[in-house]
């Protein structure tokens, strides 16, 4: 074991606070990452919070982790020290599942490990994420990092990116599509950046005035303000595929009215409550709605190869960690543009 | 033009009495069909009492009609006067759009046009049902009916059949499946027994206890009472397919979540209040949640032939026109097994 420092809750009422603690020493398959940055994903809230339930406390949150390897096992072929590296939110799974066979280990049947709030069969006790000076890791779940890119706008890449890109992938978005965005947050930001680059053309769906220029920067062809009956109505059945990443409270039927006949609408935005759900949405036109969580670890290597060609990263705001209560009450508001990103070199001063 | 003899309903408040009416002749490329029986579908009901809006009066309701066909017009080269023939809830669509083109007129991107309260330019009025002595439809939209199967039993294969049999054939359902059926009623048998000739194994989710003896002749291999919560939670994550045919409001997250990774449930009854739809239902195990509207002709028509090579047929209870609002009345009870069939010939009697 060797000691770590980070930041934890103690409790759903406590703030983010310094806290000092242990990690296992890589085993032969491991890799320990010296952490960099850290991205900050609303789940790193509602865990924190306790919000979803379940929380164990001390929790230290953060799965968008990159960083420089620092120590590798005995049997680790991919990686030595000095490498970037970098951790989404799995750390481990069954592998031996279909799910985990297909390489599709974020649906693994027995349930993956969270990179925090999961169980650690090394130490008998939780898993500590990346708002923290090291993180050790399997090397199955170690991504390759891209030199060219920028190191703090990849973090992201590592949840954000990846939550977007796997259901592009998945439904087969291209060229000569017309493609949906609903929402432009950290998730949004990012599907707009990847579906133009797989040569779709993009349209933003968002209930805010005064985002158009950004997200045309960002790679949107056009912006609908979708409280605006008429701009919806008369895009009526024109979508080959939709992307939906609000997680508030929405009317999902109004965009399934955009799809086209057998298109589908993916949702990533996970709202607490029920979406109304009107059933001709989906039978008009034989539509689907479908979910999707995160992707594989080879999707996601993947994701970061199509971003290290296409040079894209996300849109970040660098914080300190001593930052971080006042980055969530931004966040909470939706006051960032696109992702809060912990800069781990402030950690030494802070703790 | 000349006369037939019908039921039609005057106004949403008057029950279905005989009327008298007119029909165009056959034009060149149409069929007049004499018609021998008429199923009873709750979309019937739903029409007639102007429940979904837009009824047009009088209203001859009807969609699942078989018949002889009696004179055809010059360009007919498919059926000849004396031939079986049937036709389902569409006697025209635009035949030039994409879902045209593709054999699925029921997408038809202007709209197809009903059996009943549909346009019908021929006249200047709409069109009225099976609910009367004669219809005259476009030879493309009239059905080949099999001489091997009872007649009255094929009646309801034109749209509780095509409803059902479309969405197990688009989704693939076949050997080695397990694939759900919810609810037993005038789609659930139909999808009972088509699954279950497609060679899948077959659940069926019932809310009424006593129907597993009716449920196993009719195709099932399994009989799960869907308020029994922990039959269900054995169920979690092992179905391939499920076919949703619930026309009230009911819980489809607890039917998602039988459902393998990349599963759909297809929901084909048509609950009038939205359904609370759980986001994380379909995001774990990217899960689909769709629609289907009955079929294409062509599809129609190879329904019909699997039925014939499998003996298909719907179990019906026959009745006299003059029943009808009875069989309603029991219909909203959910009290038939499993589908009323009017007997034509009763209209002479009845008018």
């Amino acid at each position: 074991m060797f000691q770590c420092t980070g930041y934890a809750a103690q409790s759903a009422e406590a703030p983010l606070a310094p806290f000092s603690f242990e990690r296992r020493d890589p085993g032969v398959s491991d890799i320990e990452i010296e952490i960099v940055y850290c991205g900050v994903c609303h789940s790193d809230l509602h865990t924190v919070r306790d919000e979803w339930g379940g929380t164990l406390y001390p929790c230290v949150p953060g799965h968008e982790i990159v960083g420089r390897v620092t120590r590798v096992g005995a049997e680790v072929t991919t990686f030595k020290p000095g490498d970037l590296a970098g951790v989404g939110c799995m750390v481990a799974s069954c592998r031996e599942c279909a799910s985990c066979r297909d390489g599709l280990e974020q649906y693994c049947e027995p349930g993956f490990t969270g990179t925090y709030n999961g169980p650690e069969p090394q130490t008998g006790g939780h898993t500590f994420g990346g708002y923290s000076s090291h993180i050790v890791v399997d090397s199955h779940f170690v991504l390759r990092i891209p030199e060219n890119l920028d190191l703090a706008g990849v973090a992201p890449l590592l949840c954000a990116g990846i939550t977007t890109y796997s259901p592009l992938r998945h439904w087969k978005v291209g060229p000569g599509q017309k493609v949906g965005i609903v929402g432009l947050g950290g998730l949004g930001h990012m599907g707009l950046k990847l579906a133009h680059a797989m040569g779709a053309q993009v349209t933003l769906f968002t209930t805010s005035l005064g985002k158009e220029a950004d997200a045309k920067r960002l790679g949107a062809d056009a912006v609908v303000i979708s409280k605006d009956a008429d701009a919806m109505a008369a895009l009526g059945e024109s979508f080959d595929f939709i992307l939906d990443t609000v997680a508030a409270e929405h009317d999902i039927n109004a965009y399934l009215a955009l799809l086209k006949r057998d298109a589908t609408l993916v949702q990533v935005g996970a709202p607490e409550k029920p979406l109304p759900m009107q059933v001709f949405s989906v039978i008009w036109r034989r539509r689907n709605f479908a979910g999707s969580l995160i992707g594989g670890i080879a999707e996601t290597q993947e994701m970061l190869d199509f971003c290290a060609e296409n040079g894209i990263t996300s849109d970040i705001e660098m914080i300190p960690i001593d930052q971080i209560e006042t980055a969530y009450a931004r966040m909470l508001k939706s006051d960032v543009k696109y992702r809060f990103v912990i800069d781990m070199a402030s950690l030494s001063k802070a703790a």
